[in-house]
């Protein structure tokens, strides 16, 4: 299998991690954005929208963290890491969504803008941010993952940018439940950590 | 079955047409996002991030249109609108990301703003909603459907903002490929439009 990275990303690390969590074998492919990798005509063929990461797994070409991780929890993973009833597909799927608007658009945003110099606006960013933070932090008052009584994708997906929120400016140590949700991923069999997140 | 509903909204659209292609009945609950019912404890009990849609089905409370389409998949659909294979499931997740992504924080945005006065800038909006269309023109230039050689849930959640692109100021008359592909969508039995798709 063929990872097109870049260790900084938050979305990538997701992949490395359920790749580590799944005891999968990998080699990485380093794309650098700010040499304009990802806009190669030759990245474009595997990815359209000039994203990383990008996953390869014999004749598979999957793009998109998102669906990366439905693909390695449906092919490697059984039924636990996205399981098939609907109810409990739907619960992981409202925090998949979670992940890619509020997560993405707010925490990973800010960081982005702080990191990375985006030029998009900072406040709005790390306003929505905080909102799905306590959002978040009420809902893992009761519980020990997001979707289900068992760690799932959602967990996986929700993760590294709402770790790595403090590089955006948003500060997560007022969240205990949060807190110790952390602490329960960082326990799980095989857990691996990026760059700013422990 | 009961869904939160707001007549103008495309992500509701998504709902109400995925119920009509499956046959299911159901009754609407209105929400007026304008007098802030959406904010109410009644309904932040049924979903906290305070968002249409809802769905309500016995006992099942579904929020976020992208988990709905998966429910009524997974529950009524078999595994033609979501199926189980892991490469095919991936490429129908590549599809609900891009809706929730360029189409909902480009597309969909532009919209809100003309349409609903939303403080947030055009010309960005409009500009990612650009970027994604020529990527769905040019993959959609071999096919027929967005995921796979048959209709998924994938289609029903990019249609709506495409189609309303122009509400945003963002014309669809250059793109045929995704002309074909709408009149595709309409053509399917059970097919509904809403204000402003015909």
């Amino acid at each position: 299998m063929k990872l097109y990275d870049m260790s900084l990303s938050g979305n990538c690390y997701k992949i490395r991690l359920m790749l580590s969590l799944l005891k999968k074998e990998y080699e990485t492919v380093p794309i650098n954005l700010a040499k304009g990798d990802h806009q190669n005509p030759s990245f474009l063929k595997l990815n359209p929208r000039g994203q990383i990461p990008v996953l390869e797994d014999g004749d598979v070409i999957v793009w998109d963290s998102t669906a990366i991780l439905v693909y390695l929890a449906r092919r490697y993973g059984g039924d636990s890491w996205l399981p098939l009833e609907a109810q409990d597909m739907a619960a992981v799927m409202q925090w998949l969504t979670v992940s890619q608007n509020e997560i993405l658009y707010g925490l990973a945003r800010a960081r982005a803008i702080l990191i990375f110099k985006r030029p998009w606006d900072l406040q709005p960013c790390q306003e929505m941010g905080v909102s799905i933070l306590k959002v978040i932090e009420q809902h893992l008052e009761s519980r020990n993952w997001l979707a289900l009584d068992h760690p799932t994708i959602a967990d996986i997906a929700c993760y590294p940018y709402v770790a790595l929120a403090p590089e955006g400016g948003v500060a997560i140590d007022g969240y205990p439940a949060i807190k110790k949700w952390m602490a329960n991923i960082k326990s799980l069999p095989g857990y691996v950590g990026m760059v700013g997140i422990g």
